[in-house]
């Protein structure tokens, strides 16, 4: 049975805590937040605090606070004799308690939206591999998906991540513009969203673009580029058709 | 009981026939291509052809060919008293049948891949309103999704699918080379990417914007242009961080 505190109350804190909690050795000790209102929900499932002299002892603290609150928190727990995981994609491992890790879970949490956090990855790394053990058997009770990630692989992961998560979220709202100006459904689109999004599972998206900007279809560009109004967006058509085409070179 | 003939032998043509035969209502009397070779694996399935004078009177032939064969293709059906339904998304609703009309199922098709042609929207349009009767009643015998729209929506469509799909499966592949040039397992972005296309169905990709460009952090926009070394995943990045911008001004 291994013990831990929860640092922070938003949304990272509430799944991982939904997660623990299902687990068999697993004990959320503690959640720790300064606010004691975002504690509520948490009152009858397991001691809250807001004062950091109270923090029991306990295998790992995991801090799931914004990138912005990560360092200061941390550098307030000082020299306790327990591991600190931080749960940031963008913040690399700290130095400044007596042990660090880290401990990110690579999906977009929303409150509203329950996930399944077995097929989450997380993403672990820590000082020394007794520390890693610990993460990596915190991580295998909740998700069938741990790596050991350095802090700059890390790094370039949330550089990915933007391209491939917040870009494309992007992109959808462009196509949702488009339905929209023309009285479509943006749902007509759902279908074929979905299956782009599965087919990179079953092989590299290098080999599976399709479309006018891959078939060299200059007429169908040309007809495209000619539709759109907003200069943006036609830089934007113009640009990406562009990368496709020098991918497939 | 509808009979259709299948004009074509490619990716569309084989799915479409393969959701036909399942249905108890439709018949797929005959398939066309005018290569003999593609049309070996329906020969003991149902009636192949490889000559226009061999097509048999039916309720609608059906043209799944490349966009740039349709056109030429159903100018050679002439005008026989059928309705003829290419499955096009970039090329309008012709006139040169007697009777013209669309059935698009609105997809991306691999052969290897099988679909679940249920959840498939099909798009369908018609001249006058009993064939866009007879494509309704052929669309929601393989489909739950059959919407009517026009040859206007669907160049419209068209292009979303493009922002949607296309470019979307674009920025997968950047961030898969980012993980490669890191080593870190392209599968590590799995869920996170099937998640935002999972997340569009419960809201729209308007609300649901998350990253760095939408909640302004220049710090680390600044951080992540400083480590994409190609001058195009720079322009790349900066002309949608500036878009996602503008679009949440």
């Amino acid at each position: 049975m291994k013990k831990i505190v929860l640092i922070g109350a938003g949304n990272v804190a509430y799944h991982l805590f939904a997660a623990f909690e299902k687990t068999k050795n697993i004990k959320v000790i503690q959640m720790y937040n300064r606010g004691a209102d975002k504690l509520k929900y948490f009152e009858n499932k397991t001691q809250t605090i807001s004062d950091f002299d109270l923090l029991k002892p306990a295998d790992a603290y995991i801090v799931a606070v914004s990138d912005r609150a990560t360092r200061e928190l941390i550098s307030h727990i000082g020299d306790r004799d327990v591991l600190v995981a931080h749960t940031s994609g963008s913040v690399p491992m700290l130095n400044s308690a007596k042990r660090n890790g880290v401990f990110y879970p690579l999906q977009t949490f929303s409150k509203q939206i329950e996930v399944n956090f077995s097929e989450i990855p997380v993403c672990i790394e820590a000082e020394t591999p007794k520390d890693l053990e610990i993460l990596r058997i915190l991580g295998e009770s909740i998700s069938e998906k741990v790596y050991p990630i350095s802090s700059e692989q890390r790094k370039k992961l949330h550089l990915a991540a933007v391209f491939a998560c917040n870009f494309t979220n992007h992109l959808y709202r462009i196509a949702e513009k488009i339905c929209e100006q023309n009285d479509v459904p943006f749902a007509v689109l759902h279908a074929l969203i979905k299956e782009t999004a599965r087919k990179i599972e079953m092989d590299s998206p290098k080999n599976t673009q399709t479309g006018p900007a891959v078939r060299r279809d200059q007429s169908t560009i040309a007809l495209h580029l000619e539709q759109l109004e907003s200069p943006d967006l036609k830089e934007i058509y113009t640009l990406l058709t562009r990368s496709i085409q020098e991918e497939n070179d």
